[in-house]
């Protein structure tokens, strides 16, 4: 098990089987650091063009179609003292009807939303604007990876505004420290990519942002030999999950069910009546994003109900 | 405040402007029983027809179009041994090309699923089938409410397997006990209904139903005069939350988050602007059902980010 | 086969088990008017108020629940000299983010554009606002009925401004005079009611309406003793058609196709896979409504190719 | 103007950034042939795997991005006796209670139909399988492109499963010879890609496939300079259209109905109101397809209410 110590020097806003970056062995940790969404780095300064930028891609030897990338989260920390957030609930978000009571304009920089960020005292402070009657409105810090995941299959280079069955920009505010995912590996090497931090977000990202920034992140990446699975897939202490992107919501619970119900029948002993019958009773359910083009919905199961 | 002890006598599966079985003053609180979603009661017996059959109408004096209907659920009360649930998640919330692996047929009454209920333990035991691989699987019971609300607008009598602005058929398990529920009144009197207790239910209530059993229910209701919502709204001790119902999900966060913005800014003391920051990092969204004609989210605000 | 003359003396704006205003029998004709979408005569006077007022209920002798009710739309002439349309594509029709470009503000009555009809040259033409890059824009006309439909099954009364199983405001521009609809009976006496027309239509009523107007309507109802159909059927010369009402247009695609999958292979002669291969390479789609709570989808087959 | 002979070597199952196969001047003509959607050609031998190969793809001298790019189909013509379609409608364009009362099983290449094709009488005629109720059916040649488009921007490789702004598989059955389409140019070149012939289709491509088929195409490329269009457009003898590609078809209808009301104002000399008045009245709508990933529909002025 190496620790690499990864520097990044440019970054791809398509997730592909671009030329990798390292090649790691099974089991191996990753430190490296992310830029924030529009391409600026720990210092601020602009390092690459905008539109999430991904750190990688990461070829782990000995991944084959077929196989499962796992990913555990090892550590997510910002790494700067100031992150951003859109300041108006995205109009695909509200009635048709209300878009135009919203408070336009609010498109242009001047009107993005800055927070303090302090990983000391764990919080991120609202400071411009400084006008409303938010007040400097405080929040606790819960960092989360905004995109990641594998290269897709048959040479296509997805971009990073959207996301699919490869993973992408599912924006889940689940995806923190501490949590393990698995990605079905689509090409050899896996090909990981990794960006798009927040230092914290609301469920959907329904303002088109979390309060984005730059991170310090270390990741442990390993394969599963002849694990075969369908979509993101992921857990952490308290519950098992499965990732649907897509859209409308109605499909992305299509796909994280579907993916579910598998796998309480191929790894949790479960027979088909029984894991429809726990399903039924037991199931929950988080909007990832309803802003990006593929929208995301996370199935959850307890791990209390599972033996 | 008068507390009313009422026995139904006859039930409805529209929620309409039918004739009032009972007249209260606002502020009164009804005791009364709810039969289960097939129409049976506390004994087992078949009192009315099934298809989650209404008690009520309820008229509370004073409440006109324009006003907001109070519904502070004080208690929430299995009152059998024994619940039921189908066995089989929806086809709908499946991949369509799973739809044939999944483990039919499983549509007639011997495919429901049986459930002991012990109020005292707290728990619901599966006891039919016997068969799966779950054996004597138990869970915690949460009491909740699927049905209720009040007649529409205009002389519309809805079925119960729905919802929509008057509420119906949302089965959102977060409608428990101590929850305090508003809902629009659209006619006079606000004629409000009750039923479809369920002992426990997953998220969405992918299966079609949550552990469908008769209740006893207490219930107080007090009307807010010339305060008018557009959709149901709620709160507990932590959220308030409003409750958006359509097809697909997309159109329920937006009816939803559409009234949250309103509430914010009515009743929060929150600029525009300010509203919309705080959403964007705060908001969380629960899945009521993806099962019945109209689909339902839940759009909270945590009360701790509220003054 | 009577022909009665009837003229309503007050209307609906729910479609349900009301009071029948006529009673016939099967194969009769009725001759009678209804008023515009918002409740105008044929002297332009308001007559009841707005919302889709519905002429009728017909009760039918021997419809039950189970049959057929089979309308032939025998004349749809517009009686009297304007007709009026909203001026502005209803903003779930375009992108979220373009609402705020439409030439709003857009909801007061000021907003009606007003159309003169000419139903001898057989036109309608633009007459105000005169001071659009129209001028006097003309377009031939094409009366067809918005809404009609039978009573919903179970006491349900369900409002004329959207549509179901039972029919109700469809807003399809194939409903014009000499079409054969078919609606499946869902109570005693079938319970037509009918109104809403217009003058002509663009699919999918993006503008939230026709060029609405008053109407002479005389239509002939018989019952197809036994026959269950799930969704409204229809046939012109050229095509057999299956109506499908709900939301999103994805499962308004659902009722319909499936609905003429059974159609195909009860009355058709077809086979189930000969059914499908057809259906795949010659089916045909109109988009009726995209504007009402639920939006209207046809599928289509040709004449031509069923024997 | 110079026509180039193409004979392509190999094929790409990605629209995308790839190295051009041929550099052509704006106005030229290619005469080129496609595989079918299998990757099979004119002799029904394996060319290339399966999954839409392209031919192409070409590059424009001089296009740039926010140019268009006009492609007019020349010349369509299947260039073998035979082709084939899928026999089952898809399990999503039916109820999903449905799926199980479907033909099933019917995935593997034994359920596949074939189809004669005539070009001089015109006809395709269904010769297996020959059990089927349809006997011999017969229907008229209709030939039309499933999959073309051009580079999406900034380095994204998209499946030919799919389409989006840059064109792709639409499916479409108004893609047939004599038709100009424009794309929106979004990198250097153009980057034009063509394949998916189908003999015939009909609306929606609901059972996945047209009759799929390898083509002789003759396509003529020019460059539009500085005009600037966000989705494809298209225009025959009767119409301009604009095409959605998305899901569900609500947002394909909002893509196309928003392009067109851009269309009619930058290009038809129409002011805001006097377009939103035309498109409410006159607007027609055609379903591409509802099978692929991303859904198509097609938003439709006639030419004669323009002037």
């Amino acid at each position: 098990m190496t620790v690499h110590h990864f520097q990044p020097t440019h970054y791809h806003t398509t997730i592909g089987s671009h030329e990798p970056m390292l090649r790691v062995q099974s089991g191996d940790t990753i430190v490296t650091t992310t830029v924030d969404a529009r391409g600026q780095g720990s210092t601020g300064e602009q390092i690459t063009p905008p539109g999430n930028p991904m750190t990688g891609p990461f070829y782990v030897e000995g991944a084959e179609p077929g196989d499962t990338l796992v990913v555990h989260l090892d550590k997510l920390t910002p790494n700067r003292p100031t992150g951003w957030t859109r300041k108006m609930v995205a109009p695909n978000v509200v009635d048709p009807e209300y878009v135009i009571q919203m408070p336009w304009p609010g498109k242009d920089e001047s009107t993005l939303a800055i927070w303090q960020i302090d990983n000391a005292a764990g919080t991120a402070t609202l400071i411009e604007p400084a006008s409303t009657s938010l007040g400097n409105f405080a929040l606790p810090l819960a960092p989360m990876v905004g995109c990641f995941g594998v290269a897709p299959a048959r040479g296509e280079a997805i971009s990073t505004a959207t996301s699919a069955q490869h993973g992408g920009n599912m924006d889940y505010r689940g995806f923190v420290e501490g949590v393990t995912v698995y990605f079905p590996v689509l090409t050899a090497g896996a090909l990981f990519h990794i960006g798009d931090g927040h230092a914290l977000q609301g469920d959907g990202e329904i303002v088109g942002t979390g309060i984005e920034i730059s991170f310090d992140v270390q990741v442990t990446l390993s394969v599963q030999k002849g694990k075969r699975i369908n979509w993101p897939r992921g857990e952490n202490a308290d519950y098992i999950f499965t990732v649907g992107n897509a859209r409308p919501l109605d499909q992305c619970v299509q796909h994280a069910t579907t993916e579910m119900l598998r796998w309480l029948q191929s790894d949790y002993g479960l027979d088909p009546v029984g894991a429809h019958i726990l399903m039924g009773q037991c199931v929950e359910y988080d909007l990832g994003n309803i802003f990006d083009p593929a929208f995301t919905m996370v199935c959850k199961v307890p791990k209390r109900v599972l033996r």
